[in-house]
């Protein structure tokens, strides 16, 4: 063993237990139909220092995700595997939430309700979530007393330029547990996957409350 | 045996198999997604005198729910066996509905549409359901023309100050078989589990129901 | 063997394969949303001459109906097999319907859709649905340029009235297929159970388009 | 072995595995309530000179579909081995878009929402879907910045004819990756049935996000 081997910090998933349960987030989110059409990105951080993801490859269905659909990446993005699939292209956003929020996971979904509200509210640049008890599901909160922002940034297909906004936003809204891309879908984190899928069903709950409460 | 040893009334459910049907419970609820993100928690009364309540324990994730994330407390909402997992701070509501009520289970919800009616008709104090065949599913009501009264309290994280507004709501609402927690959830209970189940169900269409006629 | 032995139709299922065949449709309508809360019965004929219906028992859970809960009733809706559980009310309009239309099964479902037009129509007294390629589903319909006219029904808890009252309602309109009470729930039939359980999914899915039609 | 012997492109599935491939599809779309009530027709090519279709038999129920129920028909919509079932009417369409765009796979569901949408836009002969990053999912498209035209036709069910007006479409929007017919459903295709499945998934997402955005 040499000095090189990256080291892995305790609590951090092997890739398998990563994989494995990466595609089981996949396969329930296919099912509430939030990753349809093989929409969506799925990862979690299984080594620190260089930094290596397991993260679902590019445009696979979701319903049927298993480990073998779940490559390795670096920290710029690039899988450090050889496997046949490729990493998506917004596999560099997770890169960037990961190493600047900390974050062990991060789930981009596409889901009906933030589609609609990232479009609707798109002109102020953010959502306000607001006195709901379901946001003490967002990691640290602990009161329905608060004011959840939720950045929205207009869509992008270059990726670098992107993954720079990203970084800024991340910087501006030190607070935020999740932002949305516009007329794209949500991206949320958290320290373990656990958190990461609680934090993905609470932001649609609060997403599809608020669209549908505008409609009355 | 001394005479200390709690009594158990003929009819209650044995621990274990309150903790076995109380997951189940809250799978099915978890798919309907009606309790997302870890919301919600479920209670059967399992001892009377002095009570116990079986009880998920918090932060557990619903759709997972096994026997093993189901604690036993005291009437305090004390835990009662040793386990790694807590109770949720809401245990004292279920202490005192199944104290004042009577109840053989509790159990409350997070759904889009109670959050909503919740909110729609806070200022009014009470939601009225009126006229419909479904509200013969709560028990004791033999027609369509009944006219139920849902309590909506406002939410506060204060446990001790909410449980008593909530023993105020059930005496001043001797007739209310489940109030509403504002912009939170559903509070609802029965003779059996399977009465308390029933009872989630009929309020959740319901809500639906009326939720949806709004829109016209 | 006497003379008075009841005759079996060719092609009428027996009763335990009915029961059987029941239980699969309880299960999937619960799924659904279109039987909560231990709502709606659903029946099959097994016996013409004289009439014997398979039908559900009275105040069970449909998520977990098994051939168990199925009972087997005469002409007037009574239990002609001892059983623990009991016909319900509603049994003699399933009654009516098998006689007067000569369907071999009867669903009777509760959906959030058909309590909401079945109120908002009830002013005419029937909802129309024109022009759509679903209707085609209906028995007997050959296209989509066809009007079908389900009339509404005041809920009544007076079955024996009410029961009057279907017995008109079906000889007023011959080519109806299906039926609504009103604030209550749907009521189709068919010559084979299959035929039946199609007609529940037609008319829900029509009943969801014109609901959510009228919202723009 | 005589020289008419079909020959099988590489790639085409075997029709077994074609049949059993699409009754898989047909029972996640009943899932989802898009093939209720025996509504829509699945089919995918297993040759191509001449052409042979694996078609959804006439009639079926979706949930249930096995192998079983997929028929193997000619360029003409005609079954061509012996078997119980028939081929749907609309079996032609298939074999328009089969031929005229080198398709794999042509898939024809009945949703809530494209049914919706079909009328809604009927007057303009057009649904235009714009600037959703969901739209990468089509075949071919590679940035959110896409125009994609569906168009409507009106239904009818002389099949001969409206095969022909499909014809013209067709080339009338050589871009496009699916149509609706009016008040009666979507037809999409792909090279193979993944991506017709893809396909389906996408335009109902879209449909959906659209048909809840004219809420507000």
């Amino acid at each position: 063993m040499n000095g090189r081997m990256p080291s892995r910090r305790p609590g951090l998933p092997s890739f398998s237990i990563a994989a494995r349960r990466l595609s089981g987030v996949g396969r329930r989110f296919y099912a509430r139909g939030w990753m349809l059409g093989t929409s969506g990105n799925l990862s979690a951080v299984v080594r620190r220092d260089p930094m290596r993801l397991a993260i679902t490859e590019s445009a696979v269905p979701k319903g049927e995700l298993t480990s073998k659909h779940i490559l390795e990446v670096d920290e710029q993005g690039r899988a450090v595997r050889k496997k046949s699939g490729r990493p998506s292209a917004e596999t560099l956003l997770h890169c960037v939430i990961a190493r600047q929020r900390g974050a062990g996971a991060i789930l981009h979904t596409h889901s009906v309700w933030s589609t609609i509200l990232s479009d609707v509210h798109a002109a102020t640049g953010h959502l306000v979530i607001k006195g709901y008890e379901m946001e003490k599901g967002f990691a640290g909160v602990r009161t329905h007393d608060h004011r959840e922002v939720v950045p929205i940034l207009e869509n992008d297909q270059d990726m670098t330029r992107l993954a720079a906004r990203v970084t800024d936003v991340l910087s501006t809204y030190p607070e935020a547990h999740a932002f949305l891309l516009r007329r794209h879908g949500l991206y949320t984190w958290g320290d373990t996957l656990e958190d990461a899928e609680r934090h993905v069903e609470i932001a649609e709950f609060l997403f599809e409350v608020i669209g549908r409460t505008r409609e009355e």
